[in-house]
Protein backbone atom coordinates (compact mmCIF):
# COMPACT_ATOMS: atom_id res chain seq x y z
CA UNK A 1 0.00 0.00 0.00
CA UNK A 2 3.41 2.35 0.95
CA UNK A 3 5.06 1.77 -2.49
CA UNK A 4 4.55 3.58 -6.14
CA UNK A 5 1.42 6.49 -6.58
CA UNK A 6 -0.82 7.46 -4.00
CA UNK A 7 -2.90 9.73 -5.57
CA UNK A 8 -4.52 12.82 -3.49
CA UNK A 9 -8.25 13.84 -4.77
CA UNK A 10 -9.78 17.36 -4.38
CA UNK A 11 -12.62 17.55 -1.50
CA UNK A 12 -15.00 19.51 -4.18
CA UNK A 13 -17.76 21.87 -2.62
CA UNK A 14 -20.43 22.98 -4.63
CA UNK A 15 -21.91 25.97 -2.92
CA UNK A 16 -20.08 25.02 0.09
CA UNK A 17 -21.64 21.51 0.48
CA UNK A 18 -19.45 18.56 -0.06
CA UNK A 19 -19.92 17.43 -3.82
CA UNK A 20 -20.62 13.68 -3.53
CA UNK A 21 -21.01 12.89 -6.84
CA UNK A 22 -18.13 15.17 -8.34
CA UNK A 23 -16.09 13.37 -5.78
CA UNK A 24 -16.88 10.10 -6.64
CA UNK A 25 -16.21 10.83 -10.00
CA UNK A 26 -12.59 11.92 -9.26
CA UNK A 27 -12.64 8.56 -7.14
CA UNK A 28 -13.41 6.50 -10.23
CA UNK A 29 -10.63 8.64 -12.66
CA UNK A 30 -7.84 7.53 -9.87
CA UNK A 31 -9.25 3.69 -9.87
CA UNK A 32 -9.54 3.38 -13.71
CA UNK A 33 -6.01 5.25 -14.50
CA UNK A 34 -4.53 2.44 -12.07
CA UNK A 35 -3.06 4.38 -9.05
CA UNK A 36 -1.63 2.18 -6.04
CA UNK A 37 -3.47 4.05 -3.39
CA UNK A 38 -6.20 7.03 -3.07
CA UNK A 39 -5.04 9.40 -0.59
CA UNK A 40 -9.02 10.77 0.62
CA UNK A 41 -8.55 13.91 2.67
CA UNK A 42 -4.92 14.96 2.87
CA UNK A 43 -3.96 18.68 2.67
CA UNK A 44 -5.64 18.64 -1.20
CA UNK A 45 -8.50 17.15 0.03
CA UNK A 46 -9.11 20.20 2.58
CA UNK A 47 -9.87 17.75 5.17
CA UNK A 48 -8.84 20.71 7.79
CA UNK A 49 -11.94 22.61 6.42
CA UNK A 50 -14.59 19.72 6.89
CA UNK A 51 -16.58 19.16 9.68
CA UNK A 52 -16.63 15.48 11.18
CA UNK A 53 -20.09 14.42 9.46
CA UNK A 54 -18.62 16.03 5.94
CA UNK A 55 -14.98 13.91 6.95
CA UNK A 56 -17.26 10.67 7.32
CA UNK A 57 -19.47 11.09 4.16
CA UNK A 58 -15.70 11.83 2.18
CA UNK A 59 -14.24 9.08 3.57
CA UNK A 60 -17.29 6.55 2.93
CA UNK A 61 -17.11 8.03 -0.61
CA UNK A 62 -14.10 7.28 -1.43
CA UNK A 63 -13.84 3.86 0.05
CA UNK A 64 -17.23 2.99 -2.07
CA UNK A 65 -15.84 3.97 -5.32
CA UNK A 66 -12.76 2.73 -5.06
CA UNK A 67 -13.29 -0.43 -6.10
CA UNK A 68 -10.23 -2.35 -3.60
CA UNK A 69 -7.63 0.46 -4.73
CA UNK A 70 -6.51 0.93 -1.37
CA UNK A 71 -7.71 4.23 0.66
CA UNK A 72 -5.49 6.24 2.99
CA UNK A 73 -7.64 8.88 5.19
CA UNK A 74 -6.45 12.16 6.47
CA UNK A 75 -7.68 12.08 10.31
CA UNK A 76 -5.54 15.13 11.45
CA UNK A 77 -7.25 17.78 13.63
CA UNK A 78 -5.63 20.60 16.13
CA UNK A 79 -7.36 18.48 19.37
CA UNK A 80 -5.95 14.72 19.98
CA UNK A 81 -9.93 13.86 20.98
CA UNK A 82 -10.80 14.53 17.69
CA UNK A 83 -8.17 12.75 16.06
CA UNK A 84 -9.02 9.88 17.51
CA UNK A 85 -13.13 10.61 16.97
CA UNK A 86 -11.67 11.03 13.26
CA UNK A 87 -9.87 7.56 13.25
CA UNK A 88 -12.51 6.01 14.36
CA UNK A 89 -15.12 7.12 11.89
CA UNK A 90 -11.62 6.31 9.24
CA UNK A 91 -11.75 2.48 10.33
CA UNK A 92 -15.54 1.97 10.33
CA UNK A 93 -16.12 3.28 6.85
CA UNK A 94 -13.42 1.13 5.02
CA UNK A 95 -10.31 3.04 5.00
CA UNK A 96 -7.32 0.57 4.94
CA UNK A 97 -4.99 3.08 6.29
CA UNK A 98 -5.23 6.82 7.87
CA UNK A 99 -2.66 9.96 7.52
CA UNK A 100 -2.25 12.52 10.71
CA UNK A 101 -0.59 15.30 10.39
CA UNK A 102 0.13 17.34 13.17
CA UNK A 103 -2.17 20.14 12.76
CA UNK A 104 -1.45 23.20 14.63
CA UNK A 105 -2.69 26.22 15.88
CA UNK A 106 -0.58 27.22 18.83
CA UNK A 107 3.04 26.32 17.99
CA UNK A 108 3.40 22.40 19.20
CA UNK A 109 6.57 21.17 21.15
CA UNK A 110 8.03 17.93 19.97
CA UNK A 111 6.93 16.16 23.43
CA UNK A 112 3.09 17.66 22.04
CA UNK A 113 3.57 16.07 18.58
CA UNK A 114 5.35 12.30 20.31
CA UNK A 115 1.92 12.36 22.56
CA UNK A 116 -0.64 12.89 20.13
CA UNK A 117 0.82 10.09 17.68
CA UNK A 118 1.46 7.82 20.46
CA UNK A 119 -2.19 8.06 21.42
CA UNK A 120 -3.46 8.12 18.40
CA UNK A 121 -1.88 4.62 17.22
CA UNK A 122 -2.45 2.79 20.97
CA UNK A 123 -6.04 2.59 19.41
CA UNK A 124 -5.73 1.80 16.09
CA UNK A 125 -6.48 -1.05 13.97
CA UNK A 126 -5.10 0.18 10.44
CA UNK A 127 -1.57 1.54 9.13
CA UNK A 128 -0.56 4.78 10.19
CA UNK A 129 1.07 7.58 7.62
CA UNK A 130 2.66 10.47 9.51
CA UNK A 131 2.33 13.02 7.07
CA UNK A 132 5.03 15.66 7.67
CA UNK A 133 3.78 19.35 5.92
CA UNK A 134 5.62 21.99 7.47
CA UNK A 135 4.24 24.21 5.03
CA UNK A 136 0.45 23.73 6.60
CA UNK A 137 1.16 22.73 9.70
CA UNK A 138 4.03 24.95 10.63
CA UNK A 139 5.44 21.52 12.57
CA UNK A 140 8.82 20.51 11.23
CA UNK A 141 9.72 16.96 12.53
CA UNK A 142 13.82 16.31 13.18
CA UNK A 143 15.04 13.16 12.36
CA UNK A 144 14.91 12.21 15.87
CA UNK A 145 10.81 12.84 16.38
CA UNK A 146 10.86 10.87 13.10
CA UNK A 147 12.50 7.92 14.95
CA UNK A 148 10.56 8.14 17.93
CA UNK A 149 7.32 7.95 16.10
CA UNK A 150 8.02 5.56 13.65
CA UNK A 151 8.94 3.15 16.64
CA UNK A 152 5.14 3.48 17.83
CA UNK A 153 2.53 0.68 16.49
CA UNK A 154 0.42 0.75 13.28
CA UNK A 155 3.43 3.44 11.74
CA UNK A 156 3.76 2.24 8.61
CA UNK A 157 5.19 5.21 6.16
CA UNK A 158 6.19 8.78 6.39
CA UNK A 159 5.72 11.32 3.98
CA UNK A 160 8.12 13.78 3.89
CA UNK A 161 8.59 17.23 2.97
CA UNK A 162 9.86 17.90 -0.55
CA UNK A 163 13.96 16.44 -0.96
CA UNK A 164 16.25 19.02 -1.86
CA UNK A 165 16.15 19.19 -6.08
CA UNK A 166 20.12 18.49 -6.02
CA UNK A 167 20.16 14.71 -6.66
CA UNK A 168 23.33 14.34 -4.22
CA UNK A 169 21.69 16.33 -1.20
CA UNK A 170 18.26 14.20 -1.85
CA UNK A 171 19.81 10.73 -1.68
CA UNK A 172 21.67 12.28 1.54
CA UNK A 173 18.34 13.38 3.32
CA UNK A 174 16.22 10.27 2.03
CA UNK A 175 19.01 8.13 3.36
CA UNK A 176 19.15 9.98 6.67
CA UNK A 177 16.15 9.30 6.93
CA UNK A 178 16.08 5.55 5.94
CA UNK A 179 18.55 5.16 8.64
CA UNK A 180 16.49 6.71 11.43
CA UNK A 181 13.02 4.48 11.21
CA UNK A 182 12.26 0.82 10.99
CA UNK A 183 12.73 -0.89 7.49
CA UNK A 184 8.95 -2.08 7.78
CA UNK A 185 8.81 1.67 7.24
CA UNK A 186 7.90 3.22 4.17
CA UNK A 187 9.37 6.56 2.75
CA UNK A 188 7.06 8.46 0.43
CA UNK A 189 7.77 12.09 -0.98
CA UNK A 190 5.66 14.76 -0.83
CA UNK A 191 6.19 18.29 -3.70
CA UNK A 192 5.43 17.40 -6.82
CA UNK A 193 8.04 19.14 -8.44
CA UNK A 194 10.65 16.98 -6.93
CA UNK A 195 8.85 13.67 -6.83
CA UNK A 196 11.16 12.69 -9.44
CA UNK A 197 14.63 13.38 -7.58
CA UNK A 198 12.72 11.84 -4.86
CA UNK A 199 11.86 8.79 -5.99
CA UNK A 200 15.09 8.26 -7.56
CA UNK A 201 16.63 8.91 -4.09
CA UNK A 202 15.08 6.36 -2.47
CA UNK A 203 11.58 7.19 -1.43
CA UNK A 204 9.24 4.02 -2.46
CA UNK A 205 5.98 6.25 -2.46
CA UNK A 206 5.12 9.30 -3.84
CA UNK A 207 2.30 11.20 -2.49
CA UNK A 208 0.59 13.58 -4.99
CA UNK A 209 -1.08 15.93 -5.61
CA UNK A 210 -1.04 16.13 -9.70
CA UNK A 211 -1.90 12.43 -9.35
CA UNK A 212 -5.00 13.39 -7.81
CA UNK A 213 -6.62 15.24 -10.61
CA UNK A 214 -4.21 14.03 -13.68
CA UNK A 215 -3.41 10.70 -12.56
CA UNK A 216 -2.38 9.39 -16.46
CA UNK A 217 -0.03 12.25 -16.20
CA UNK A 218 2.07 11.38 -12.58
CA UNK A 219 1.79 7.46 -13.53
CA UNK A 220 4.61 7.26 -15.96
CA UNK A 221 6.56 9.59 -13.43
CA UNK A 222 6.06 7.17 -10.79
CA UNK A 223 6.57 4.22 -13.05
CA UNK A 224 9.63 5.10 -14.65
CA UNK A 225 11.33 6.25 -11.02
CA UNK A 226 10.24 3.01 -9.41
CA UNK A 227 11.12 0.48 -12.74
CA UNK A 228 14.72 1.61 -12.33
CA UNK A 229 14.56 4.48 -15.23
CA UNK A 230 15.43 6.62 -13.32
CA UNK A 231 16.90 9.56 -16.84
CA UNK A 232 13.09 8.61 -17.64
CA UNK A 233 11.22 9.64 -14.46
CA UNK A 234 13.76 13.65 -14.68
CA UNK A 235 12.35 13.98 -18.49
CA UNK A 236 8.97 13.26 -17.33
CA UNK A 237 9.19 15.70 -15.03
CA UNK A 238 11.17 18.24 -16.71
CA UNK A 239 8.25 18.04 -19.62
CA UNK A 240 5.94 19.00 -16.60
CA UNK A 241 7.53 22.22 -15.30
CA UNK A 242 5.19 24.71 -16.40
CA UNK A 243 2.71 22.69 -14.17
CA UNK A 244 5.62 22.70 -11.13
CA UNK A 245 6.06 26.62 -11.53
CA UNK A 246 2.65 26.90 -11.18
CA UNK A 247 2.02 25.03 -8.48
CA UNK A 248 5.34 27.03 -6.71
CA UNK A 249 3.75 30.62 -7.20
CA UNK A 250 -0.20 29.80 -6.50
CA UNK A 251 0.08 26.43 -4.48
CA UNK A 252 -0.72 23.08 -5.68
CA UNK A 253 -3.96 23.46 -4.17
CA UNK A 254 -5.38 26.42 -5.75
CA UNK A 255 -3.73 25.27 -9.26
CA UNK A 256 -5.43 21.50 -8.78
CA UNK A 257 -8.62 23.10 -8.18
CA UNK A 258 -8.46 25.32 -11.39
CA UNK A 259 -7.58 22.31 -13.11
CA UNK A 260 -10.24 20.13 -12.28
CA UNK A 261 -12.58 23.12 -12.72
CA UNK A 262 -11.64 23.92 -16.34
CA UNK A 263 -11.63 20.11 -17.42
CA UNK A 264 -15.26 20.54 -15.86
CA UNK A 265 -14.82 17.55 -13.31
CA UNK A 266 -15.62 19.58 -10.19
CA UNK A 267 -17.89 22.66 -10.16
CA UNK A 268 -16.85 26.30 -10.30
CA UNK A 269 -14.98 27.57 -7.05
CA UNK A 270 -14.74 24.05 -5.85
CA UNK A 271 -12.07 24.56 -2.74
CA UNK A 272 -13.71 26.23 0.58
CA UNK A 273 -14.05 30.07 1.48
CA UNK A 274 -11.92 31.67 2.36
CA UNK A 275 -9.50 29.99 -0.30
CA UNK A 276 -10.75 32.21 -3.66
CA UNK A 277 -8.86 29.88 -5.99
CA UNK A 278 -7.05 31.21 -9.03
CA UNK A 279 -7.41 34.84 -10.69
CA UNK A 280 -8.65 34.96 -13.98
CA UNK A 281 -5.79 35.80 -15.88
CA UNK A 282 -4.36 32.96 -14.11
CA UNK A 283 -6.84 30.52 -14.63
CA UNK A 284 -6.00 30.98 -18.52
CA UNK A 285 -2.74 30.54 -18.01
CA UNK A 286 -3.62 26.84 -16.29
CA UNK A 287 -5.71 26.17 -19.83
CA UNK A 288 -3.33 26.82 -22.10
CA UNK A 289 -0.87 24.60 -20.21
CA UNK A 290 -3.07 22.16 -19.88
CA UNK A 291 -3.74 22.40 -23.43
CA UNK A 292 0.18 22.56 -23.91
CA UNK A 293 1.30 19.72 -22.21
CA UNK A 294 -1.66 17.57 -23.41
CA UNK A 295 -3.00 17.19 -19.80
CA UNK A 296 -6.59 16.60 -20.56
CA UNK B 1 -15.20 49.31 24.67
CA UNK B 2 -12.11 48.98 22.67
CA UNK B 3 -9.76 51.61 25.18
CA UNK B 4 -8.35 49.77 28.35
CA UNK B 5 -7.93 46.91 29.54
CA UNK B 6 -9.40 43.77 27.40
CA UNK B 7 -8.22 40.65 29.42
CA UNK B 8 -8.44 37.36 27.76
CA UNK B 9 -9.36 34.27 30.34
CA UNK B 10 -7.90 30.77 29.31
CA UNK B 11 -10.84 28.23 28.48
CA UNK B 12 -10.26 25.69 30.74
CA UNK B 13 -10.65 22.08 30.10
CA UNK B 14 -11.33 19.38 33.02
CA UNK B 15 -10.56 15.70 31.35
CA UNK B 16 -11.27 16.99 28.02
CA UNK B 17 -14.55 18.33 28.41
CA UNK B 18 -15.25 22.33 29.08
CA UNK B 19 -14.57 22.91 32.81
CA UNK B 20 -17.94 25.65 33.02
CA UNK B 21 -17.47 26.56 36.41
CA UNK B 22 -14.15 27.26 36.71
CA UNK B 23 -14.44 29.01 33.86
CA UNK B 24 -17.51 31.01 35.37
CA UNK B 25 -14.78 31.67 38.26
CA UNK B 26 -12.50 33.15 35.76
CA UNK B 27 -14.81 35.56 34.30
CA UNK B 28 -16.18 36.73 37.76
CA UNK B 29 -12.48 37.23 38.96
CA UNK B 30 -11.95 39.75 35.63
CA UNK B 31 -15.07 41.21 36.39
CA UNK B 32 -14.32 42.26 40.59
CA UNK B 33 -10.75 43.18 39.19
CA UNK B 34 -12.65 45.71 36.86
CA UNK B 35 -11.11 45.06 33.47
CA UNK B 36 -12.67 47.08 30.64
CA UNK B 37 -13.54 44.16 28.60
CA UNK B 38 -13.12 40.51 28.98
CA UNK B 39 -12.02 38.43 25.66
CA UNK B 40 -13.64 35.11 25.52
CA UNK B 41 -12.16 32.56 23.29
CA UNK B 42 -8.86 34.63 22.10
CA UNK B 43 -6.12 32.60 21.60
CA UNK B 44 -5.67 32.11 25.24
CA UNK B 45 -9.13 30.65 25.25
CA UNK B 46 -8.18 27.73 22.73
CA UNK B 47 -10.83 28.78 20.55
CA UNK B 48 -9.38 27.13 17.48
CA UNK B 49 -9.68 23.75 19.54
CA UNK B 50 -12.83 23.67 20.45
CA UNK B 51 -16.13 22.57 18.56
CA UNK B 52 -19.54 24.75 17.73
CA UNK B 53 -21.48 23.65 20.65
CA UNK B 54 -18.45 24.48 23.23
CA UNK B 55 -17.62 27.43 22.02
CA UNK B 56 -21.45 28.52 22.17
CA UNK B 57 -21.55 27.67 25.49
CA UNK B 58 -18.13 29.35 26.59
CA UNK B 59 -19.35 32.40 24.90
CA UNK B 60 -22.78 32.18 27.23
CA UNK B 61 -21.01 31.63 30.11
CA UNK B 62 -18.54 34.64 29.80
CA UNK B 63 -21.61 36.37 29.20
CA UNK B 64 -23.75 35.31 32.03
CA UNK B 65 -20.95 36.06 34.45
CA UNK B 66 -19.75 39.35 32.71
CA UNK B 67 -22.12 41.19 34.48
CA UNK B 68 -22.59 43.72 32.19
CA UNK B 69 -18.54 44.09 30.82
CA UNK B 70 -18.70 44.08 27.59
CA UNK B 71 -17.71 40.37 26.12
CA UNK B 72 -15.68 40.14 23.22
CA UNK B 73 -15.96 36.68 21.35
CA UNK B 74 -13.25 34.96 19.32
CA UNK B 75 -15.24 33.89 16.01
CA UNK B 76 -12.07 32.35 14.40
CA UNK B 77 -12.04 29.32 11.99
CA UNK B 78 -10.18 27.96 9.10
CA UNK B 79 -13.62 28.17 6.78
CA UNK B 80 -16.16 31.30 6.15
CA UNK B 81 -19.12 29.85 6.50
CA UNK B 82 -18.35 28.55 9.88
CA UNK B 83 -17.06 31.50 11.35
CA UNK B 84 -20.36 33.03 10.35
CA UNK B 85 -22.13 30.65 11.65
CA UNK B 86 -20.00 31.21 15.19
CA UNK B 87 -20.50 35.05 14.48
CA UNK B 88 -24.27 34.17 14.67
CA UNK B 89 -23.99 32.15 18.00
CA UNK B 90 -21.72 34.87 20.01
CA UNK B 91 -24.66 37.78 18.83
CA UNK B 92 -27.59 35.18 19.99
CA UNK B 93 -25.73 34.90 23.64
CA UNK B 94 -25.16 38.65 24.18
CA UNK B 95 -21.45 39.13 22.77
CA UNK B 96 -20.64 42.80 22.80
CA UNK B 97 -18.68 42.28 19.82
CA UNK B 98 -16.38 39.89 17.80
CA UNK B 99 -13.37 38.84 17.69
CA UNK B 100 -11.78 37.56 13.84
CA UNK B 101 -8.18 36.43 12.97
CA UNK B 102 -7.84 34.95 9.79
CA UNK B 103 -6.96 31.22 10.71
CA UNK B 104 -5.07 29.33 8.22
CA UNK B 105 -3.98 26.06 6.75
CA UNK B 106 -3.38 26.44 3.29
CA UNK B 107 -1.63 29.97 2.99
CA UNK B 108 -4.06 32.84 2.54
CA UNK B 109 -3.64 35.74 0.06
CA UNK B 110 -4.62 39.20 0.61
CA UNK B 111 -7.91 38.80 -1.17
CA UNK B 112 -8.72 36.01 0.50
CA UNK B 113 -8.88 37.41 3.67
CA UNK B 114 -10.48 40.52 2.62
CA UNK B 115 -13.26 39.15 1.44
CA UNK B 116 -13.57 36.63 4.62
CA UNK B 117 -14.10 40.39 6.77
CA UNK B 118 -16.09 41.32 3.76
CA UNK B 119 -18.13 38.49 4.18
CA UNK B 120 -18.57 38.44 7.70
CA UNK B 121 -19.33 41.75 8.38
CA UNK B 122 -21.44 42.31 5.94
CA UNK B 123 -23.85 40.69 7.68
CA UNK B 124 -23.09 41.31 11.31
CA UNK B 125 -24.72 43.56 14.63
CA UNK B 126 -22.13 43.80 17.00
CA UNK B 127 -18.48 45.63 16.25
CA UNK B 128 -15.50 43.45 15.29
CA UNK B 129 -12.32 43.07 16.23
CA UNK B 130 -9.84 42.46 13.45
CA UNK B 131 -7.32 39.85 15.73
CA UNK B 132 -3.23 40.19 13.85
CA UNK B 133 -1.79 37.11 15.15
CA UNK B 134 0.65 35.85 12.70
CA UNK B 135 2.02 33.50 15.08
CA UNK B 136 -0.88 31.27 15.42
CA UNK B 137 -2.47 32.30 12.55
CA UNK B 138 0.55 32.42 9.54
CA UNK B 139 -1.35 35.17 8.30
CA UNK B 140 0.76 38.64 7.69
CA UNK B 141 -1.45 41.74 7.70
CA UNK B 142 0.03 44.54 5.64
CA UNK B 143 -0.67 48.12 6.45
CA UNK B 144 -2.37 48.57 2.86
CA UNK B 145 -4.44 45.45 3.97
CA UNK B 146 -5.06 46.87 7.30
CA UNK B 147 -6.81 49.94 5.12
CA UNK B 148 -9.10 47.78 3.43
CA UNK B 149 -10.34 45.77 6.14
CA UNK B 150 -10.98 48.61 8.42
CA UNK B 151 -12.79 50.59 5.72
CA UNK B 152 -15.43 47.53 5.99
CA UNK B 153 -18.65 48.30 8.09
CA UNK B 154 -18.72 47.20 11.74
CA UNK B 155 -14.71 47.07 12.01
CA UNK B 156 -14.13 49.07 15.22
CA UNK B 157 -10.70 48.16 16.65
CA UNK B 158 -7.72 46.15 14.72
CA UNK B 159 -5.75 43.96 17.64
CA UNK B 160 -2.13 44.21 16.00
CA UNK B 161 0.82 42.10 17.16
CA UNK B 162 3.96 42.83 19.75
CA UNK B 163 5.37 46.34 18.60
CA UNK B 164 9.14 47.03 18.52
CA UNK B 165 10.54 46.71 21.97
CA UNK B 166 12.31 50.27 21.02
CA UNK B 167 9.78 53.06 22.11
CA UNK B 168 10.80 55.27 18.55
CA UNK B 169 10.24 52.32 16.23
CA UNK B 170 6.89 51.33 18.27
CA UNK B 171 5.68 54.79 18.11
CA UNK B 172 6.49 54.84 13.85
CA UNK B 173 4.53 51.51 13.80
CA UNK B 174 1.67 52.92 15.62
CA UNK B 175 1.48 56.22 14.01
CA UNK B 176 1.57 53.97 10.61
CA UNK B 177 -1.06 52.28 11.25
CA UNK B 178 -3.02 54.76 12.88
CA UNK B 179 -2.57 57.03 9.66
CA UNK B 180 -4.18 53.67 7.51
CA UNK B 181 -7.58 53.39 9.24
CA UNK B 182 -10.26 55.40 9.84
CA UNK B 183 -10.23 57.52 12.96
CA UNK B 184 -13.02 55.72 14.69
CA UNK B 185 -10.81 52.21 14.21
CA UNK B 186 -9.11 51.49 17.54
CA UNK B 187 -5.68 50.33 17.84
CA UNK B 188 -4.86 47.53 20.72
CA UNK B 189 -1.98 45.70 21.16
CA UNK B 190 -0.86 42.51 21.83
CA UNK B 191 2.27 40.79 23.37
CA UNK B 192 2.07 41.71 27.36
CA UNK B 193 6.03 42.05 27.09
CA UNK B 194 5.97 45.00 24.95
CA UNK B 195 2.48 46.17 25.96
CA UNK B 196 3.52 49.51 28.04
CA UNK B 197 5.75 50.55 25.03
CA UNK B 198 2.38 49.83 22.90
CA UNK B 199 0.22 51.97 24.87
CA UNK B 200 2.93 54.69 25.61
CA UNK B 201 3.28 54.41 21.54
CA UNK B 202 -0.41 55.28 21.01
CA UNK B 203 -2.71 52.21 21.44
CA UNK B 204 -5.47 52.77 23.21
CA UNK B 205 -6.06 49.48 24.60
CA UNK B 206 -4.46 46.02 25.51
CA UNK B 207 -5.24 42.98 24.62
CA UNK B 208 -4.29 40.82 27.26
CA UNK B 209 -3.06 37.01 28.20
CA UNK B 210 -1.85 38.04 31.70
CA UNK B 211 -4.74 40.14 32.78
CA UNK B 212 -6.60 36.90 31.61
CA UNK B 213 -5.54 35.05 34.68
CA UNK B 214 -4.32 38.12 36.83
CA UNK B 215 -6.10 40.87 36.35
CA UNK B 216 -4.54 42.62 39.25
CA UNK B 217 -1.52 42.69 38.01
CA UNK B 218 -1.88 43.95 34.51
CA UNK B 219 -4.24 46.64 35.81
CA UNK B 220 -2.02 48.96 37.40
CA UNK B 221 0.64 48.83 33.99
CA UNK B 222 -3.03 49.81 31.98
CA UNK B 223 -3.94 52.41 33.67
CA UNK B 224 -0.58 53.68 34.43
CA UNK B 225 0.17 54.16 30.19
CA UNK B 226 -3.37 55.16 29.53
CA UNK B 227 -3.26 57.96 32.46
CA UNK B 228 -0.31 59.63 31.11
CA UNK B 229 2.74 57.85 33.44
CA UNK B 230 4.54 56.18 30.52
CA UNK B 231 6.95 56.08 33.00
CA UNK B 232 4.79 54.01 35.42
CA UNK B 233 4.00 52.08 32.94
CA UNK B 234 7.49 50.76 31.88
CA UNK B 235 8.33 50.61 35.45
CA UNK B 236 5.39 48.21 35.76
CA UNK B 237 6.58 46.21 32.63
CA UNK B 238 10.03 46.01 34.25
CA UNK B 239 9.13 44.57 37.31
CA UNK B 240 7.37 41.55 35.65
CA UNK B 241 10.16 40.93 33.07
CA UNK B 242 10.56 37.33 34.60
CA UNK B 243 7.29 36.82 33.32
CA UNK B 244 7.64 38.07 30.02
CA UNK B 245 10.75 35.87 29.52
CA UNK B 246 9.14 32.75 30.70
CA UNK B 247 6.35 33.96 28.05
CA UNK B 248 9.10 34.50 25.41
CA UNK B 249 10.42 31.12 25.73
CA UNK B 250 7.17 28.47 26.17
CA UNK B 251 5.00 31.07 24.96
CA UNK B 252 1.98 32.49 27.01
CA UNK B 253 -0.48 30.11 26.79
CA UNK B 254 1.35 27.15 28.49
CA UNK B 255 2.75 30.18 31.21
CA UNK B 256 -0.77 31.30 31.91
CA UNK B 257 -2.39 27.53 32.58
CA UNK B 258 0.48 27.16 34.44
CA UNK B 259 -0.13 29.59 36.87
CA UNK B 260 -3.72 29.26 36.57
CA UNK B 261 -3.46 25.80 37.63
CA UNK B 262 -0.83 26.43 40.38
CA UNK B 263 -3.07 29.15 41.88
CA UNK B 264 -5.97 26.53 42.03
CA UNK B 265 -8.34 28.40 39.54
CA UNK B 266 -8.30 25.82 37.27
CA UNK B 267 -8.23 21.78 37.27
CA UNK B 268 -4.49 20.20 36.72
CA UNK B 269 -3.96 20.20 32.80
CA UNK B 270 -6.84 22.57 31.52
CA UNK B 271 -5.47 22.67 28.40
CA UNK B 272 -6.64 20.84 24.86
CA UNK B 273 -4.57 17.88 24.08
CA UNK B 274 -1.81 17.10 22.43
CA UNK B 275 -0.94 20.70 24.34
CA UNK B 276 0.99 19.15 26.99
CA UNK B 277 1.64 22.03 29.20
CA UNK B 278 4.55 22.90 30.86
CA UNK B 279 7.23 20.31 31.95
CA UNK B 280 7.57 19.78 36.01
CA UNK B 281 10.65 22.17 36.01
CA UNK B 282 9.35 24.77 34.77
CA UNK B 283 6.21 24.93 36.72
CA UNK B 284 8.30 25.28 39.35
CA UNK B 285 9.66 28.01 38.20
CA UNK B 286 6.41 29.69 37.22
CA UNK B 287 5.66 28.83 40.95
CA UNK B 288 8.80 30.56 41.97
CA UNK B 289 7.80 33.40 39.72
CA UNK B 290 4.03 33.98 40.91
CA UNK B 291 5.77 33.98 44.51
CA UNK B 292 8.03 36.06 44.05
CA UNK B 293 6.79 39.12 42.29
CA UNK B 294 3.65 38.18 44.51
CA UNK B 295 1.28 37.64 41.70
CA UNK B 296 -1.19 35.28 43.86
Amino acid sequence: MFTGLSAFPLTPLDDDRFDERAYAGLITRLVEAGVDSVGALGSTGSYAYLDRDERRRVARTAVQHADGTPVVVGIGALRTSHVRALAQDAQQVGASAVLLAPVSYQPLTDEDVFALYESVTAELSVPLVVYDNPGTTRFTFSTELYARVAALPSVAAIKIPPVPADPAAARERVAAVRAAVPDHVSIGVSGDGVAATGLNAGCRAWFSVVGGTLPATALPLARAALGGDAEGAVAESERLRPLWEMFAAHGSLRVSAAIAEHLGLVAPRCLPHPILGLPAAERERVARVVGELGLA
